[in-house]
């Protein structure tokens, strides 16, 4: 059988009717792997929800193929972002399927091609402006609101139910809903949708529990840990790097309302669990979606879980997003022998120590 | 349901026995995307097995798993191979979740650190030696041969073994073997196992026909349509740029046998048909993938199909594993506007045109 993609897929939790475009690139139906190591070692039953696997390489699609497609249905010829990272390059993609024309406004300090570089090979249109972040996103609002231009930043509405998916597969691929849900939080519209998505699993009588869900700042950008927006985040983990967030209000109940938390943790916390997942269980992922499995072994640390819970970590996006990342963090420039057998053999002996 | 792997679900098919460990992250169950605007053009039913999905980026883990779960089975502690790219990842990511060492064998010209990396944070043990790539495989099968470390390179049988699964899925998603199966060319191997798997599928009555294997190197390493090995071999295309196919003759007769050819695209129509399905069908896969669709682009062109004939072209890896090629293609600099509504909006018409 083939998997027909979210739309399809979940159709009946969607606002999906006869006039929504079946819009795909077979987003979702990512891996839930059981963390083999990791689970013996913290004595929990863990698992990585492994969104990077989805077609951009991040958990960004899934709100995008649903804010796409009800931009089709209302006749929309273009959609409009503010993003230099995943999000825009979500919004290429499911233009370029659609068949939209796709801009991304971005400020003109540090134009980083590389990050850009996936959403204009979509064929996006990058129009860089002379000021900030806030100001390109201030100016998307401003023209989407005027024109018949949609916004896909996270303040669509769509987003939130495409994402809200996460959740009801964790739900089918584990056969119930998880003791927890440990999830990174920047513009915490991620948690907000995997919470809305196992209550109505559950209300739906598809799962016979609710997880807590435990979502984890970076500490350079906890604002909602402190209590107070960041005016200048700074975390190594950029995908989360956020210091006013969006769905502030909806990570606070998600968190309150099913007994769980939001922490934070350091980067060097971060960086050592995106170094364990890669060598420990063979997961490479980016830098913020560390933070789901750094939090988790911050908390057991504290005795915060009991033996045995299971616990699903999202990985939120793919470590090949953030190449730099990994050249900086492998230790050492490779090691250079003469070209012999006996050379090779005795450089093998000294790496397996 | 969750999705155990490939071993677990093609175990009848596959040399897999009571002490084989049942390994997985997950690999294979990789989209077929239908090529919507492409089959429209091209007046043909064209799908893309898009293989970038996997959970190192590329096929490779396919075979890669099927190798080190028999690694595991004969007790070996260490596998080894001569890898630059997607194969030492894969086998680093497979021997950090069996917990094996892995070690990788490069030439001392040239190291690129952004490819190796994805191998080393993996946990990967980097080598190299003061002599070329040929050496460093002679290398490798010299240590393998003389000791208890096992050569996961292509010439290891069980990765045939493995990637033929692909096959059985591209059977199981279209619900029929399709007419044509356009592939990659570089070491040759890939190729053999598709055909391989679509025999075994329709021997044992999975399927009702045979596709016939259409297969693409690159105009600079085409060894075999020129019939020849190709001492310094260049292409873009840095996947298939190989000179003297290790299964040359697999590829020669999975082409003959099904009644196909072996063909040429040239770095232009690598880089087109590159640029194309990402801007047309939103699918972002590496240079050596686009060799698929080039090369039915180039057959169509020639009159070679029939109207409405199912092509499922194979994408090898994902885009992000070359984000250099990717950044060189786009086209220009973003155009910089100030910061206001009106500029902006005066940006977007110019860029709609």
């Amino acid at each position: 059988m083939r998997y027909m993609g979210l739309l399809q897929t979940y159709k009946p939790y969607l606002p999906v009717n006869d006039n929504t475009p079946l819009l795909t690139l077979q987003e979702g139906n990512t891996p839930l792997v059981r963390a083999e190591n990791l689970s013996n070692e913290l004595d929990l039953d863990i698992y990585f929800k492994y969104e990077g696997l989805n077609p951009t390489g991040s958990f960004k699609d899934r709100g995008m193929v649903m804010a796409v497609a009800k931009a089709m249905e209302e006749g929309s010829r273009t959609i409009m972002c503010a993003s230099t990272g995943n999000t825009s390059a979500a919004a290429a993609a499911y233009a370029a399927r659609g068949g939209l024309n796709c801009i991304v406004l971005i400020p003109n300090n540090n134009i980083a091609l590389g990050k850009l570089a996936q959403a204009m090979i979509y064929g996006a249109k990058v129009i860089a402006i002379e000021g900030n972040f806030d100001r390109a996103l201030e100016i998307v609002r401003e023209i989407t609101a005027k024109h018949p231009i949609t916004l896909v930043n996270s303040v669509n509405p769509f987003r939130i139910e495409g994402q809200k998916t996460a959740a009801f597969e964790v739900c089918d691929q584990l056969g119930k809903a998880p003791d927890y849900l440990a999830i990174p939080v920047g513009n915490a519209g991620n948690i907000t949708a995997y919470w809305k998505g196992f209550k109505e699993y559950y209300e739906n009588g598809k799962s016979k529990s609710l997880p807590k869900m435990i979502g984890f700042e970076a500490e350079g950008s906890a604002a909602i840990v402190r209590g107070e927006p960041i005016p200048n985040p700074e975390t190594i983990a950029t995908a989360i790097r956020i210091g006013n967030p969006a769905t502030w209000k909806g990570a606070e109940a998600a968190a309150k309302d099913s007994g769980g938390q939001i922490n934070f943790v350091t980067d060097e916390q971060i960086l050592h669990a995106y170094k364990t997942i890669a060598a420990r269980e063979g997961i490479f992922a980016e830098p913020a979606s560390a933070a789901s499995i750094a939090g988790v072994m911050k908390l057991k640390s504290e005795g915060y879980f009991e033996k045995g819970q299971s616990v699903v970590c999202v990985l939120t996006g793919h470590g090949l997003k953030d190449p730099n990342i990994a050249i900086k963090s492998v230790s050492a420039e490779p090691m250079v022998v003469q070209d012999s057998e006996a050379a090779v053999m005795e450089a093998i002996r000294k790496l397996e120590g």
